[in-house]
């Protein structure tokens, strides 16, 4: 097969491109900055929002649906937030179009809005102003929603899935009774996220809490995940955060306890985007293209049949339906592809780009023989197996390549995280393979910067668990208690 | 209970929107025209989106997601499409604010766009300016794509659910090579529409055509189906366009089909949108709240407690809890209710407000004689069951209540329902109890208009089968080959 594309070693953002374009996935738009996600990409995040649904629906949440527009004047009731999101926002002015006489159509400036709107970058603002009015006991309380939604936030260089003027996403907001509640709510949504991307998109990940410098606008805490990319890179996965009574205030949202005392809710949220889809490219995909964990692969198992007569088909169809039909009734997806516009090896191709786990093949032979063929996508392995009671096998074969995918995944960022005690190694590190590099930091935003400027590394997570002990700051020689995790990020 | 909503005879109107405030659905935000969806409303909206997503992927369709923004230009690139949507739609013209001396944010008018964004009233344009690129051959086609997007269209006049400034839908979207497939498409569309509204929301509708002056702007034929509400009026539930070559012309779509030649395709787009929640209040509710089909209730079975003890309530909790699991090993959605800051007859007012299909009580004399008591909502009808081999009865009894929804629902439109040869007759209908009304017309657009004027009724549909004998206009007089069906409509 003719290699039409760039590999990892190459050019790591073409190979990423590459893959996204030419495995279906996604592609640019008319409007800059705005993707279409194609019906291959959107069958992944299909899989991705089952998942998630169903965890935050078993952690005791429920979906909503707020409007997205927000009056301008909301997003300046909290103060840090409206620096972090003012800046980015696509801003509605008029409601109406009329004829243009030079031909088309023109903005009618009859029908310019009283107040503008903004198209939400997120939605704690309009949240929390129909918060204040479902809040009034602790009966009330907590509040666990959680909604499903597209997102605009200006960009001036896009990449599809890592950074998008709009994108699709889930934004969990909760309000609780008291602080601790909603401090173990923060990191329970961390988890949930820590877990999916573990245990679905077979990603292993650092969870941490980010530095002020980091930190979302109108948080008191960020906590986050964070998942190393084959590049050395490191890609923000998901956030939670603390809100503390941020946006319980900027609202005035209180409620009576039961002693009838009043106070200002705690609050929380979080969210996670199609930029996991990203992630998943990058943590797994080889250059002979996509590779797909099989939880989160639209197709997991591709049967090829090879023929050179009608009848020679006609007989592994019969086979091949039975193989389909197993293996729907033990829940696995499965295409049998027998178009005729096309060669085996042409499908033989396109499969592997698209990173389907497991392929199956059937020819002539292999019905003498009550053999199939099976190739796995992410070793390459091929074997022959008995037809009989394959449907088993090959279940237990998307198991094992769930498994190695995450074993392959977690083994290449221990390989690539590395503790370093000096800043001309920190340096040497970061601007070598990359990876994960734990060091000290005294704690100061300004050094943080400094090192920013110098690096381009950041200061991805100060870890929660498993802190070193303390040390001196490999910038400014300050004492440090623990170390933190750099690198350069997405 | 103490009433503290109103009739649907004092005021159809309130009554409806008591019905969606009290009962949780949705409520209106702090953006004119906008709608807040609440968790029991969204919920709703959920179950409705399973269902009909199977459909359309059983009907071969596969769900991408387009962009929100629309450059302005490509609006005015079909001609009646433009005419038909220009006029409402939400403009961009910005894409940051800053920080306004006065306090606040304002705009900042050094980042102008060179041409303005419209959020997407329907996306044929943009998806359209996309299947420029993916479609070449007759390999390609046909293409089924469905999107699930949120819409705007700036309202002056807006009801929850009903008619809001955004909304929730889905759109379908499809290319083909012949003009027949493209018809059949449309019609295949329809009928599950159809399908759907009957054997879920158990809402009986017609299907039919529309007139020119009700048609799709941009379409050559616009089916849709039409559900009579309680107070008379018509509620168009769906639509399925044919939009013949009108899209593929406008932005240059041609395929070279297998003898070489070169064709622009043929298209198809479909929707319903949040709307449809507005018809399942306005065809089931009464005056005791809402109802709700079992198949799109999120809550099909409550279960309440009737106790004065802790002793009392653990034992009732025993019984209660396998019930749960009897029934959710059948599929059911169960709610034990054994909160302890409610009474019973408080949660009984609740539920039977919010629809909830059935509802079993368990008290201590239950416990003892091996009871309990079954409520139904639909006819409110209670009766004292044997615990053993309830989960059974109350499986059933869903299925029941499902079709005696359906079936109240037909008996209804069958008794409003009428066929008249006057104008006189027809605008005594009309102005009286209303309902679909089977009438001649001359097939003058002229004509439904000044019908529409004088009466406010409009043609809902002309049908597809079942057509009456050739007659005369009931306005004009002159020939018409069928009956038509008029209604005043939402």
């Amino acid at each position: 097969m003719a290699r039409d594309f760039t590999t990892r070693k190459d050019d790591f953002p073409q190979w990423y491109n590459d893959i996204v374009i030419k495995a279906d996935l996604a592609e640019n738009s008319a409007v800059r900055g705005c993707m279409v996600i194609k019906p291959y990409g959107y069958a992944i995040w299909e899989k991705m929002q089952g998942a998630l649904d169903k965890m935050f629906k078993d952690t005791g949440h429920q979906n909503a649906y707020f409007p997205l527009l927000i009056p301008k004047s909301f997003l300046s009731k909290e103060a840090d937030h409206v620096e972090g999101f003012a800046k980015e926002c696509a801003v509605v002015t008029h409601y109406r179009l009329k004829s243009d006489p030079k031909g088309g159509v023109m903005v009618d400036e009859t029908a310019k809005l009283e107040e503008e709107l903004i198209i939400r970058p997120t939605s704690e603002t309009i949240i929390w102003n129909s918060y204040k009015k479902w809040i009034n006991s602790y009966r009330d309380l907590p509040l666990l929603i959680n909604q499903w939604a597209n997102v605009v936030r200006w960009e001036m260089r896009t990449r599809l899935f890592l950074r998008t003027t709009e994108f699709l996403w889930q934004e969990g907001h909760t309000a609780h009774a008291t602080r601790e509640e909603a401090e173990e709510e923060t990191e329970r949504m961390l988890s949930v996220y820590a877990d999916f991307a573990e245990n679905f998109m077979a990603v292993p990940v650092l969870k941490g809490i980010k530095t002020a410098n980091e930190r979302f606008a109108g948080a008191e805490e960020t906590y986050c995940i964070e998942a190393l990319m084959q590049d050395g890179k490191s890609l923000q996965a998901g956030t939670s955060h603390f809100l503390g009574q941020n946006f319980a205030k900027a609202f005035d949202v209180k409620f009576t306890d039961k002693d009838g005392s009043l106070s200002h809710v705690w609050a929380t949220s979080w969210g996670v985007s199609t930029r996991l889809i990203g992630a998943l490219i990058m943590a797994h995909s080889d250059d002979d293209g996509l590779v797909l964990p099989p939880k989160l692969a639209p197709i997991q198992v591709v049967i090829i049949p090879i023929y050179k007569s009608d009848e020679e088909l006609d007989a592994i169809t019969i086979e091949a339906e039975k193989l389909k039909k197993d293996l729907e009734d033990r829940g696995v997806s499965v295409k049998y592809d027998n178009r005729d516009t096309q060669k085996p090896g042409w499908k033989f191709a396109e499969y592997e780009f698209k990173g389907v786990p497991v392929r199956v093949a059937i020819g002539p032979r292999d019905l003498e023989n009550g053999t199939v063929e099976i190739a796995r996508r992410d070793t390459k392995e091929k074997s022959t197996q008995q037809m009989e009671g394959v449907g088993a096998v090959i279940a237990n074969l998307l198991d094992e390549i769930q498994k190695n995918l995450y074993d392959r995944a977690l083994k290449f960022r221990d390989d690539n995280t590395v503790e370093v005690d000096t800043y001309d190694e920190f340096k040497e590190v970061i601007s070598g393979k990359g990876g994960f590099v734990l060091a000290h930091w005294d704690g100061e935003a300004e050094t943080e910067l400094k090192i920013k400027t110098e690096t381009k590394a950041t200061i991805r997570l100060i870890p929660m668990t498993d802190r070193s002990g303390p040390g001196k700051c490999i910038y400014t020689g300050n004492p440090s208690e623990f170390k933190v995790v750099f690198a350069k990020s997405y």
